[in-house]
């Protein structure tokens, strides 16, 4: 079919007559379909079903330092779930803290703590004037939420192919004190599935911040989370660049097993410098009496190491990778092939970030939402709900059985054409 | 034998020269025997041994409304976990917000939020030029460690023999706006054991505060922690107390499963009014994917509901009674029948508070610990744990079997006695 560009106006208006009626028709069935939510389906549930049969009544409870894990204790987890965390994390066991069932509330207390405490010495940073936080952009909405409940300025920062636009980076960071943070997902970015670039890890490493309370929050939630067995890109370790560039204590590394286990009922993990875990756990005393450590075991048992997991994320692609590419196959022969919007077919990740024709994500949204496909909101990805160019949807494939998704998918493309013809005329 | 006081100089010395000797003997033992911590035993823990199979890769993982509680959702706790908790609370499921395994953590969070954000709108506590809570002594050292950490003053309010002082009580909270909270263990007093009375419990919920954002931090930690099936001490809610008084939002009402399954890995909750239970999940929105449901499922499984919750306390309580009952008998013999400090005798919980002659604490901790034998620092039960008569001593028996908790009994009565002579002398 034509590019719409070389449609002319008759043809604009009598292919949005037929858009219209094959989406009235799809309202009338009346469905109920939702590419909004970035959760894992039944079926990967089930990859972990036998992770419930490892803890029992009769195969003991006791960490390999003979720890009960039942009984209080540990406040920085127990030795072996150090170890399988530090080995999804891609660092040493030594610079982990392994937590409960949420990295999001990890990263929430890192916040809260330095709102109230500062870091590491630093006056709180709710007694400053100002804090500003770096917001690669699109990115990840609840860590927008994070600051922007704490009242925490958000600055926008372009994403390229190969990271954060790292000169505003180093621009904003090594110049301003009042830049305290910035939020990454450095490999198969939410929601776009970029994966940063060894040049912009190592320029992380390097930067020199004007604020010694400056923290990078790498949150590493796709780390092992690929959907082709032949193609997993790797990153540098940014605790060891750090450490290496003389800048130990500059990075909040963060990782769970939400994506790889249970969403509701994982364990997650922190990797940082001897002085920041030092500050962070003598914190923790006052907070804590520590994490569920029979659900650190139950991981462990059921996962094992490194090789465990790649066979449960290899398992959890099989089931992930057609659906990504059924939408991938929709946007492109729907949309994308006849010049409309465009987006980047990821490696990784839970999601595909479809790039609209500007001015049109919200009508689109809308368009889905009243034929009974819940997307995710426009402008979701980025700090305030605010899409300059209204132009980023994020689609999260994961969820619904493919056939739901198909016909998903298939209304979706019908709405982004519809209100791009809206647009044109 | 006689009391001290009817003793001669000579007969003191006499029986000092005898204590040392039997001192140095245990000494030679190289004992390590502990009463600092209140927590259950080893054979407590296997009582809920049998939980870790309710769960499994074969009897299914949905919530009774259809929730798979392995996914992301349900951020206020599924709902037979909260009717769980309510029964454990005594109060009902549309009050409660059931959480993770740790309680302190909740109230830690409360305080944070409070702190950076107010409550229920009102100024962030960290934005005011002070923020006082009353403090019930001897109390929690954790509760105190908590408000401390923020740099909240804490203004002790001496215990009675139904609970707070509650005239000084009054005169705080009613008068001073910067009087934000108190810390309550209303059943069963931690380190004292004492049941608040009825009236001193309608008096809290009858409080007129001068701050609109003042709330009772009500730990009830020890509801349903007997000692003897034919003496259960009942206290009123707090919650529905509140409500009738017409200060409904008043109360934030905390209990944990950590001493009736296993403390390390159980469930948690918070009964609060309306008001403050939307506020409160309006917060957590940000902070959290939610509580780990999993876990939450496997204690209404083993624990079924308050009678299943009864028939397991009556099992803890025949492990923990003869422990207390031990520790009494040497108290009562060696000590107070000659004389030497006072105690009372708890009809719940987990601690007996030893009151030693003023002045005397600290020597007696010192003196055991030289021993072997390590008790709860001198001056914990206070805020900045500072005892302003140096006398009261927290023993914690659960937690060591009974042949060395007697040893460890007797060893700290020697301890008391060498330092009560010392002190007549």
């Amino acid at each position: 079919m034509k590019a719409l560009e070389e449609m002319s106006r008759e043809e604009l208006l009598q292919e949005k007559q037929e858009l219209l009626q094959a989406y009235e028709d799809y309202q009338k069935r009346g469905l109920k379909l939702n590419m909004a939510r970035g959760k894992p389906s039944l079926e990967q549930l089930n990859l972990s079903l036998s992770m419930m049969d490892v803890m029992n009544s009769y195969n003991g409870m006791a960490a390999e330092n003979g720890t009960d894990c039942r009984n209080y204790g540990e406040l920085e987890g127990i030795e072996e779930a150090r170890r399988l965390i530090a080995e999804i994390m891609d660092t040493t066991p030594d610079h982990v803290i392994c937590f409960g069932n949420s990295s999001l509330n990890v990263m929430y207390d890192m916040v809260a703590r330095a709102w109230s405490h500062g870091v590491c010495g630093s006056t709180p940073w709710g007694k400053l004037p100002e804090v500003k936080f770096l917001c690669p952009v699109p990115g990840y909405d609840r860590h927008f939420a994070i600051t922007e409940f704490f009242g925490i300025e958000m600055i926008n920062i372009p994403m390229t192919e190969t990271g954060p636009d790292m000169d505003l980076v180093e621009k904003y960071v090594n110049t301003d004190p009042a830049v305290k943070g910035i939020w990454c997902v450095p490999k198969f970015t939410n929601p776009e599935g970029i994966v940063y670039s060894d040049e912009t890890v190592r320029r992380f490493a390097r930067l020199t911040p004007a604020a010694e309370d400056f923290r990078i929050f790498w949150d590493n939630a796709y780390s092992v989370h690929y959907l082709y067995e032949d193609c997993k890109p790797q990153i540098p370790d940014l605790v060891k660049e750090c450490e290496i560039a003389g800048h130990p204590d500059m990075v909040y590394k963060f990782a769970s097993t939400s994506k790889i286990t249970f969403p509701g009922s994982g364990i997650s993990g922190m990797a940082v410098s001897k002085k920041n875990r030092d500050s962070i756990l003598e914190m923790m005393k006052i907070q804590t009496i520590g994490p569920d450590k029979v659900n650190q075991l139950r991981h462990v048992r059921f996962l094992k190491n490194a090789e465990g997991v790649a066979a449960q994320m290899k398992k959890h692609a099989d089931i992930l990778r057609p659906k990504f590419e059924m939408v991938e196959l929709v946007l492109e022969q729907a949309l994308v092939s006849r010049g409309i919007g465009s987006f980047r077919k990821p490696l990784g990740g839970y999601f595909i970030a479809y790039h609209a024709p500007q001015g049109t994500a919200k009508r689109i949204i809308s368009l889905a939402k009243d034929c009974g496909v819940t997307m995710t909101e426009a402008g979701a990805p980025f700090p305030y709900g605010k899409d300059p160019e209204d132009s980023v949807i994020r689609i999260a494939p994961s969820f619904p059985p493919l056939d739901e998704l198909t016909e998903a998918a298939k209304i979706f493309a019908i709405c982004v054409k519809i209100a791009a013809i809206e647009k044109m005329l």
